[in-house]
């Protein structure tokens, strides 16, 4: 699980599936929800790895890493320390490679509720 | 809520949400689970109102009818009463105008993680 070598903070890894391992059901419950969409769609949008702090989400601190570990523990964000700051990154590709389509038809989707 | 008139049945319809109302994270919500993702994969494949009893699933019946009004309730099926039957349908219609290319993509994907 934990290489180590030569990283700034071995130990700090955090826990990721693997491409292989995605499954769609849990893929599909971590965007069931309207904080953790919004915080893909901002990644997709960016296309930039962030940290929590970029994210302007109305609910507390203890909420949002929640949010933000249930969408890593199901492939669809890749969490990593640099330094202190723990950034944020969409694993777009791996999503695609996965289940080609749902991450665009899903934020298409968004967008349109959203009616932008 | 409830025409009545006419129906075998009235007083017995169930509520369904409208077309203009369905969420996308309740349809995701919905579709993020392996039981239920089961049944619309047969409600789509043979296109036809069947009973709960023709899915052949490997929970309760009580589990089943949960999974079910889950499903109704987020709009992703329609189940109506002929005679003493309740019957389930896949409201494709009304999920493929709402969220285009969704329903088809997640099938997809399914079928694909089945290995079929």
């Amino acid at each position: 699980m934990t290489s180590g070598a030569g990283t700034a903070a071995p130990g700090r890894a955090l826990a990721h599936p693997d491409r292989e391992q995605l499954a769609l059901e849990r893929v599909l419950h971590a965007l069931a929800d309207p904080v953790r969409l919004s915080v893909v769609g901002v990644l997709a949008e960016t296309g930039e790895e962030l940290p929590c702090s970029a994210f302007a989400l109305p609910v507390s601190k203890s909420t949002c890493t929640h949010h933000f570990r249930v969408l890593r523990e199901a492939g669809v964000i890749r969490q990593v320390y640099r330094g202190t700051a723990k950034l944020n990154a969409l694993r777009r590709a791996d999503l695609d490679a996965r289940f080609p389509g749902l991450l665009d038809v899903v934020l298409t989707a968004r967008r349109r509720a959203d009616g932008t």
